[in-house]
């Protein structure tokens, strides 16, 4: 199976000279999105996993470092990609299947309705989980399962042969490294995916867990569908090659938010929205390289729509980032914001958030709650665990601080990266608590989020 | 004007005795529904307003005297009229429009649909305020100003005289007696529709409402309001006479949710709840009197669904009143139910409701929270004037009981119907208490309540 990954690696960094040419036409939009999957990316710094494809894509694209999820949870922030708004303007403001059943708004002009309209062959594989179809009109929703990798890549191959030469957008929704029934999925052998096991004494622990044997054995088996979701990028990467797509193609992969632990998704720390996302085009000059903008998950839209040369929008919040895609550390990308509302319709919570590269400032909107568990985290070896042992902490932060929070949170990220030292109460604070809260009234406004017009109309 | 009133009155109450015939044939239904009426009308014992055609209507039919919505709330009170399903098993949890978004689940079997399936014409004329319509697959949806009541009457009336022989379902979604972007549109003349109005003075007060200036003026215009629907309702009582469909015609009349007052509409106490439910068929025996069963709008799908022959989908949790409809106190008619989630979208506050002949118990999901305010009852002259004065009351309840709630609450109804003594904390009802938990759990889980299976599955 080793030899499966060679073989993907070795298409995605031996691609010719020639299929790099600044003048090769800008065409197709491949989109790849794991699900769950936090920064845990060889190229993003962490020893212990293998993401050998990943790794080869960002070494011939680029890897933004400060890129952040709008907020932590599946359908919002997909919706955010395929929408270009904030969940508080798209009406995602939770999951859209099952009990939850939360629709984005009929007025949203889409991703695939944009493209459509362009001329483009628009398709998703996968993992979709935003509705109404209406509102997202793909060509063709192919249904596929998002674990059984190899399938993927064939299903896609099937997709573009189909294309020809007309342009198209290709959306790919892993299911990995997302949690299953049980586990994450790892019990089940997929065709043709070479099964990566890793050691539960061997694996980053991140501070927001706590160091036992069933968290480490939980996050040891979260890597290994993380491996299968990068087997799968390879996979993908060669049958663009094959189709020889590859010059003419903007390849994105992303997350939609963070790890399926406490501390993670459906939270506005970090660990829930700071997460990978690689782009690489044939157009680009310099390959390999990090790019530190602070970019949000609503500048990706504006960016395919610039790739196809579609007009996006005036409403929409972000901008493409093709123009910066050769830069290191271009100006003017400072701050990101974040909104969530639910995650599944029992778990309301509706927060705030204002990113800058030194603090982050949340606003918790119903903070008389006690913040809600998705289903999934509850259930997890690791709560369980905690749970059973009645531990205090979970990781480095208190229990008791993460289930019951205040009005308003502020870190300072330069010397508490891992958001555990709340300073809006400090009075030292006061003039940095102030401007950031007008920052986020600022975009609540220009945003027309109706937790803040509330009261003031019918 | 007087005498177009008038006409209709005679309309209704001097319908020829053949008419009446048991034997006549089950067929159309006509379903009226008022927006945001509470009891206030005269054949429920209101002495100030005047509403003839209702009057008659009950006079002709059946008036339940314990009729109860399942949520006072617009879209979820309407979806449990039109799915058969409390708000949390039809997906309904608020309202549908703008920004608020909620959608009833594509696996409700919907009235529309049913009776589609079973060769009826269905139409909604006005209001319909319950989305998808792959859901609610209405034949037609006839727009028209709901409070132009004449208007509403001939566009029914070509709507059946269309229909020819068939058999017909059609729904009226009046607007009144709703606020209006200010005041309750009785600024505005509507062609052929009387103007009623009411002298402040001379206005019944609930009790939940301070005896104020601002709020009797605020009743009264509520009262011209309602008095328009009940035109409304003796001009479609006409066309069904004139189009000589009444012999075959179920006509119900009823309202979504209390009124739109502070203490009534989107609360589970009885203003909120308890509300007009009228039942005029031809075949009924005994005409004229009060029904004392304990009935909830989930028993109007399954009612209708009886008169028109077809088979009720077996997860409905209500029952046909057909049977009842000539008994005045029949057994097994003691308990209703009610469930609510939200109005709109930034206003969470789930609650729960069993409701006995002597009891009601109230579960407040997220009592942690301030009771939210619906923006038009926020900005009506009546909650602005108390807020203005900085009342501690709301009539003969506290503004800060009415804004913060504890978890559960128990009123005895006959000692205490107007529900302002909590008795959840008295050990001497702590049987009762438990008992009316036991009934409420038992109910939740029947109907697969999403806020119950938290956390035991995925």
């Amino acid at each position: 199976m080793r030899c499966l990954i060679c073989l993907a690696v070795f298409a995605v960094m031996f691609r010719p000279a020639a299929v790099r040419a600044a003048d090769a036409p800008k065409k197709n939009v491949v989109l790849l999105i794991a699900d769950d999957m936090g920064l845990d990316l060889g190229c993003y710094g962490n020893t212990r996993i293998k993401t050998p494809n990943l790794d080869a894509l960002a070494k011939n694209g680029v890897r933004f470092s400060n890129a952040f999820a709008t907020v932590s949870s599946c359908s919002p922030s997909r919706a955010s990609l395929y929408s270009g708004l904030f969940s508080h303007s798209n009406g995602q403001y939770g999951l859209a299947h099952a009990d939850h059943n939360f629709h984005s708004k009929p007025t949203v002009k889409s991703l695939p309705r944009l493209l459509n309209d362009a001329g483009y062959r628009t398709a998703i594989l996968g993992k979709n989980h935003v509705i109404p179809k209406e509102v997202y009109p793909w060509g063709q929703e192919i249904p596929v399962n998002g674990r059984s990798v190899f399938l993927v890549a064939e299903k896609a191959r099937q997709f573009i042969s189909e294309v020809g030469d007309r342009p198209f957008c290709l959306v790919v929704g892993y299911a990995d490294p997302h949690r299953a029934a049980r586990g994450f999925g790892n019990e089940t052998k997929y065709p043709n995916v070479p099964e990566v096991r890793y050691d539960a004494a061997n694996v980053e622990l991140p501070y927001h867990l706590p160091d036992q044997p069933d968290a480490r054995q939980d996050l040891a088996d979260y890597y290994q569908s993380a491996t299968r979701c990068d087997h799968g990028v390879g996979l993908m990467l060669k049958v663009l090659d094959d189709a020889k797509k590859t010059d003419s193609t903007l390849v994105i992969f992303i997350s939609d938010n963070g790890i399926p632990f406490p501390g993670a998704k459906t939270t506005l720390y970090d660990a829930g929205v700071h997460l990978p996302l690689i782009v690489s085009s044939p157009v680009q000059k310099k390959r390999g390289r990090a790019n530190l903008a602070m970019v949000s998950f609503v500048d990706v839209m504006p960016t395919i729509l610039d790739w196809a040369g579609v007009k996006a929008p005036p409403e929409l919040p972000g901008r493409s980032l093709l123009p910066i895609l050769d830069e290191q550390n271009p100006t003017g990308w400072d701050v990101v914001y974040g909104s969530h509302q639910f995650h599944e319709v029992t778990m309301y919570y509706p927060m705030r958030m204002v990113r800058t590269r030194t603090h982050k400032y949340l606003l918790n909107l119903a903070h008389q709650l006690e913040f809600p568990f998705a289903s999934d985290i509850y259930n997890s070896p690791t709560w369980q665990g905690v749970l059973k042992r009645g531990d205090k902490m979970l990781g480095q932060r208190s229990v008791e601080s993460f289930l019951h929070r205040p009005h308003e949170e502020l870190y300072d990220l330069t010397k508490d990266p891992n958001e555990l030292k709340n300073l809006a109460g400090d009075p030292a604070q006061a003039k940095v608590l102030d401007e950031m809260r007008k920052q986020m009234r600022a975009w609540q406004e220009k945003t027309k989020d109706p937790w803040v017009v509330k009261y003031t109309h019918e």
